[in-house]
């Protein structure tokens, strides 16, 4: 089989090294990842500057891949339209430093990796685990997450096939199971801190207070929250097709 | 009725000028929007940096609203939690120069700041013109978009509701009338073009090739194509809920 593996954390991320490792059991695995940390850039992708490329040894001086100054979904495109020689089996993101459950789903340079790799029908799969401090477990959350990919894959989706998983922190206690569950749409809390810089300029910070005080029952948050690995499949047509059944009545003047 | 208008091209933009003048016609417009041009970057939000903010007058010294050296979401986030004395009573993004239909969608920041209003429960509708050499009839384009916008919001959608507007290029004809259509999800094809820079160094250009040769029939990318303006209810949900529910019968191991 074979793996094409990126993440937004960067090349040199502890999660994607680790999660390289178990990946490695399973087939040939082939890096294409940000240069640098792209977290929250979401679907971003490079049109106006130039794709500086880089290929990186690993640790035993074996080939690793690719380095990429640019996001994960420029990653994605440029592996499978240049970078590799054969297109890969099943594209893995992560693992990434952080969860991403909720509406996080649609700022996650992460899961747009996947996504990319959906749009060009190959199956994929983002893989994150839960922050906590003070570290995060990666090789013990990596091990987790290739036995979810394992499962999924050995029920051969079709190709282009899209999943979210999410490992909850190592650090509150055993996992107890795995759920399929959809994606959490319920409102976040939020708050900027307000500064005035030295030359009477106002700026904002986005403080680190973002939660979702009341999840939907049965989703990735609530999953998550209480100690379960969750898998949600994904598509990327956002269409409200419901509404747009409605809409069909609808007449229109230009 | 109070409006936010944003964008992503950013503050300056003409598509943004043209779509404010139309939106006065209709309620009190306020601007937040980036201070510079934020194509393509998708749902990024800025976590690491400060954003800097700037209150901003219009041509005839009155008040625009606010630059945020920002992404799009970022300026629909501060907007509503800061710079806004009341939230709004529907957001506008938009005149985008260049349509925002098919997958493009997912890259779009034009989107994206419609989806976060979403996020927060407001009505949102995102609206793009069709690019066309030599220039784009923004003030003729506004005018139709605040058409669609006032048919849209005679309806007294539920709070929250989420559209997107495409209008097609003017200079290729009468427009045909108004299409309510999903969201063309077929694949793209694309390419990079390949060069080594005087150091050595391997680099890629994004070349402007992006088609979608077989468009699925009755979507958003063939209404504009065939000269119609298309309105696509869309949703943040990307669950694949059909799927989900199959995998409810799978058995995991941990």
């Amino acid at each position: 089989m074979r793996i094409l593996l990126t993440n937004d954390d960067g090349i040199y991320a502890p999660g994607l090294r680790a999660l390289r490792k178990e990946l490695q059991k399973l087939g040939e695995v082939v890096v294409v990842a940000p240069a640098a940390e792209q977290s929250a850039v979401g679907h971003s992708i490079t049109l106006l500057m130039p794709l500086l490329v880089q290929e990186i040894l690993d640790e035993g001086n074996q080939p690793l891949g690719w380095a990429v100054e640019g996001r994960p979904a420029d990653c994605v495109k440029l592996a499978l339209l240049e970078l590799l020689p054969e297109p890969p089996d099943v594209i893995i993101s992560g693992l990434n430093a952080g969860s991403n459950a909720g509406i996080n789903v649609l700022y996650s340079g992460t899961v747009a990796a996947a996504i990319e790799g959906a749009f060009f029908r190959r199956t994929s799969i983002a893989v994150s685990l839960e922050y906590t401090k003070p570290k995060l477990d990666f090789p013990r959350a990596a091990a987790l997450a290739r036995g979810v990919i394992e499962q999924i894959l050995a029920r051969e989706p079709p190709t282009g096939t899209l999943f979210n998983v999410n490992i909850p922190s190592l650090y509150k206690g055993p996992i107890r199971g795995i759920r399929t569950v959809p994606q959490n749409i319920a409102p976040y809390v939020e708050k900027y801190d307000r500064r005035v810089d030295p030359r009477g300029r106002v700026y904002f910070w986005n403080s680190p207070v973002f939660a979702c005080p009341e999840p939907h029952p049965d989703t990735d948050v609530t999953g998550l929250a209480d100690g379960y690995i969750t898998v949600t499949p994904l598509q990327f047509d956002l269409t409200q097709h419901a509404l747009l059944r409605q809409m069909n009545d609808w007449k229109w003047d230009v």
